[in-house]
């Protein structure tokens, strides 16, 4: 069943266990799907909508069960596991990814950094070596890692997707703002901050017209 | 009308004038609904519905006008003119955005940059200065800014949104992994960066159990 659901109920997904998880943290049991609507920033008809695609959660008048929702959800997720993860493009953004605490957090661990850069090669940073990006495909097939993250300049990208492809990686996270050709089959998920600027522009524009 | 359209449809808005400008950059003056959908990764029933709430575009056997479809969304998202931004927290996620060219690209311009470090305030970054958070209420009203970016560690990002919002600005891109309180009428925008590792470790996790 699950090959139908839309992207947009995937992200909605993430915001209410992060909603769930702070309920849980406040010491909450159960919640209405009012207020973890209401904490998710969306509507109720829509939080069950989305919930509805993957079971049976919640009882009337009662609400959800936190724990037991929250858990169902990270399962649907796959974040019930750890994921091993490269970096490339060990450059500012690269850094700051690197440092990024809630990766790790959420299961994710960046396992191998790479760039191209002798300067930076051997070095270690945030307690992961920096490897050269020539040796990757031998790292990934090693370790069996199937998600890498670019955050590499847009002219590289592409050789660096087809290295992690050829490396066995089924998804990419891409910072690059370049397309990447992949096989069929491999995920590729483009992070595009402008797209958030956008929503805010809309927003201001929007308010002076009503 | 525009105030009941989903946070989605804009959020795909961005990709079809990503899409369409790609077009157009490639010599294209038309395009059908069904190759416009399939470059933005969407079903076309979906684009449809998305620029229905807007207004009427394309013909009938004819499908879009790249040009004018390309028009219409920059105004709609409020992209057709220029935005003045400010930067807060210049570490490695802040130099990050600074050199983020879409930004600019997209006419998000950062006219200021602010941290609370003495080894940072005073240099310069991509030609922007580094100015002190103490004083960025008056540089806010001085320079008519409506649009902050947040990229500081969490502990400090609500007394920053604070400032932002005394000096004016009524939206606010959030990087910090904390959400933010403001008032009524001021719009933020968490980014979450682990909810796109989340939407792939889905995707993994769905395909073995295809």
């Amino acid at each position: 069943m699950a090959w139908k659901i839309p992207v947009s109920t995937i992200d909605r997904l993430s915001a209410y266990m992060r909603a769930l998880d702070k309920l849980r943290l406040d010491g909450m049991e159960t919640v209405s799907s009012l207020q973890l609507a209401e904490l998710s920033g969306v509507n109720s008809a829509q939080l069950r909508k989305d919930l509805a695609y993957f079971g049976q959660f919640g009882m009337r008048g009662i609400g959800y069960e936190i724990e037991s929702l929250l858990k169902s959800l990270k399962k649907i997720l796959g974040v019930d596991r750890k994921w091993k993860t490269v970096l490339i493009g060990i450059g500012n953004l690269g850094s700051a990814l690197l440092a990024y605490p809630q990766f790790k957090e959420e299961g994710f661990e960046v396992v191998g950094a790479f760039d191209n850069s002798a300067g930076k090669i051997g070095k270690k940073l945030k307690k992961v070596k920096i490897r050269d990006i020539k040796k990757i495909e031998e790292f990934l097939k090693k370790e069996r890692i199937q998600i890498g993250i670019v955050a590499t300049p847009a002219e590289v990208a592409q050789e660096v997707a087809d290295r992690l492809v050829k490396g066995g990686v089924k998804a990419i996270l891409n910072f690059a703002p370049v397309s990447l050709n992949v096989a069929k089959g491999i995920k590729v998920k483009n992070v595009d901050l402008s797209k958030e600027l956008e929503s805010l522009s809309y927003f201001l524009t929007k308010k002076k017209t009503i």
